[in-house]
């Protein structure tokens, strides 16, 4: 068997359920949570640290991968999972977000820190085809069809791919917001189609759920994929303003898409995010945040307000604790905080490297305790030991 | 015991020779090179890493920790050992070659790249008590004498401290070198006395021939430093203004230092440069190099022209095979010199990691196959494989 999805315990009280996500390249235990390797690499950290501080699954972004070093290299080098050294599972998007996250001018956080704040919308075109848009690298112009994207994705290789859609922004009306949904819905069929075309047994796609933050639409969109022949479900686009339309949106999405297929939302990493869309039955989840955050001195740490402490902060110079006494991460076994805040201090890299490895390990024993919760069904105290 | 050096073998042809060098944090085989970890921190990598790359033996720069975070500050924290989390043998240096070499105005291997790249002048005075000089952090002012630096050095805790001297500039003539040398004599006299003082046991001193590139002053230097209690000798100073000048330096003291001691050369670290001073009597070595140049790309390779290559070179581009077939560290078992080339330029710093492991890995690779061609008499011929 190569691909499955085996729900083992479903919460009576709740969507949440535990599941196991078989791919050829391993099974995952869900809920779980994907780190971003966006430009095939997760930011400071081999896969060896990954896999030590216990990670089960990374993604790569086709929009990223797509510009440099572009697919067809990746493919000579053998594939996504060979080319950066990753031997478990494996999930690439669709190139949409940051299409569309970039080419309507807000800043995607996977791009932040390279040096320009302020970039020029980089979209030139959205048509019933495809969008058109240039790199930010170097202005050149690409034309991405739900085809390419499924075609960039076979050649990265990943095991869970999906499908091309519009990531529709949130300021537009809800006439437009079902326009780009039921264009996506076609740009879903497209890839569907073009993924069967070339089916090798290797990958799985994903269906995505828009519908912004209209409950009908949202309600059609999840129809929509649960009666195709999606492997599994991702819920996308835009989800509103603030924390509690996220959870609004998200579980207006719960009854309605398909109950035994794998569901991912996309882009929502912190604890409470997570305790709160596990119950509305979201499988996996991704976010740059634990890296990202790591890089600015920002350690994950349970119970600790608002989930998280700042290293730079010059209380932790001469700390002789861990991080977090209760973490076996390498860092927290092997430094101090107060060394960590050394290394911000002093500008050496090794501090951002020590962090995002306890950023990553803290966000798999928040997924394996999420899970051993659901299984004991004491979600709610699980809960308040994270979330204070 | 404590602290030791055994020779095990002395090559017939030349002063090259095996050891083992004891400290309270392990023993080492000699010849050995002693990674930098400027700030308490090899530039990038973990302490794990550093273990897993075969590395035995580190270093951190006084000059950097007084300024910050301070040694009262680390040997609060427990050490430096405990500090940085390195539990093997530890070396530090005096102080003084970061002072004198950024208070002439000369540019520090060390602290290229903190953004200013043209400094002032940080020294202020030099006097037979000891050097003022201004921090190149905040301004602030600092007064270094032999008596402090051995202070600083016992508060860090490493097991191997140096004596403080005046590091003598390669412009000045002969007659300040002459008097240059005789006050870091007496600079000895002091660290010796000062160490004595406080001796627990727990750290040994080296005492540093001074000396320029006159022969007569190099002999006067290593003769001094020979018949005083020191533990083990460093040469250091103006080795000369190219290779050739350095090799002929560093043979002017080979009769005359104490034939029983571990004899450490600062500062050099190229393959050429190794295999030519282990034949001068040299046992440990430390270079910035292995680790700065992989942060731009470079990877040492055994038996490449130049000893190096650049992986950001587009030739490297689809290129399958790892950095280099023949060496068994994590970047080469792993990764291709094409997944390197992508990481260096689409700017991820895990690039710069890899290679650092790399180059980590290859000096103590051709540490050991050094001491291998010592003892089987056969050092002109890995030097052959080595340097082409």
């Amino acid at each position: 068997m190569t691909f499955a999805f085996d729900i083992t315990h479903r919460d009576p009280n709740s969507y949440a359920r535990l599941g196991r996500l078989t791919t050829p390249h391993g099974t995952i235990e869900t809920p779980n949570f994907i780190f971003c390797g966006t430009k095939a690499s997760v930011k400071g950290l081999s896969p060896q640290q990954m896999r030590d501080a216990r990670s089960d699954i990374i993604l790569s972004n086709t929009y990223h991968l797509m510009l440099s070093p572009g697919p067809d290299l990746i493919a000579e080098m053998g594939g996504l999972h060979k080319f950066m050294g990753w031997d478990g599972p494996m999930f690439t998007d669709s190139g949409g977000f940051q299409i569309f996250s970039l080419g309507y001018g807000s800043v995607a956080d996977e791009i932040k820190g390279r040096g320009q704040r302020h970039r020029k919308k980089t979209i030139l075109q959205i048509s019933e085809e495809g969008a058109a848009f240039q790199s930010y690298l170097d202005g050149k112009k690409f034309f991405l069809t739900p085809e390419g994207s499924i075609d960039i994705q076979r050649k990265l290789g990943a095991d869970l791919i999906v499908q091309l859609d519009e990531c529709t922004p949130f300021h537009v009306d809800r006439e437009y917001t079902a326009k780009s949904m039921e264009m996506s819905m076609r740009w879903g069929d497209r890839s569907l189609a073009e993924w069967k075309r070339k089916d090798d047994g290797k990958q799985r796609m994903y269906g995505i759920v828009q519908g912004g933050v209209y409950e009908d639409l949202r309600r059609i969109s999840c129809e929509w994929t649960r009666d195709r022949d999606f492997f599994a479900t991702a819920v996308g686009g835009s989800l509103g303003s603030h924390k509690e339309q996220m959870y609004e949106v998200v579980a207006m999405c719960s009854a309605h898409i398909h109950p035994d297929r794998p569901v991912h939302l996309l882009g929502i990493g912190s604890f409470i995010d997570i305790f709160t869309n596990v119950r509305a039955g979201m499988d996996t989840f991704d976010c740059v945040s634990p890296t990202r955050i790591a890089r600015h001195g920002w350690a994950l740490v349970k119970g600790a307000p608002k989930e998280r402490m700042n290293l730079r902060n010059a209380q932790y110079m001469k700390d002789q604790d861990p991080v977090d006494s209760s973490c076996e991460c390498y860092c927290c076994r092997h430094h101090s905080r107060g060394y960590i805040h050394h290394l911000f201090r002093t500008g050496e890299s090794l501090g951002m490297t020590l962090l995002s490895i306890h950023n990553v390990a803290t966000m798999n024993r928040l997924m394996r305790e999420v899970r051993a919760a659901i299984g004991a069904n004491r979600l709610d105290e699980a809960q308040k030991e994270w979330v204070v």
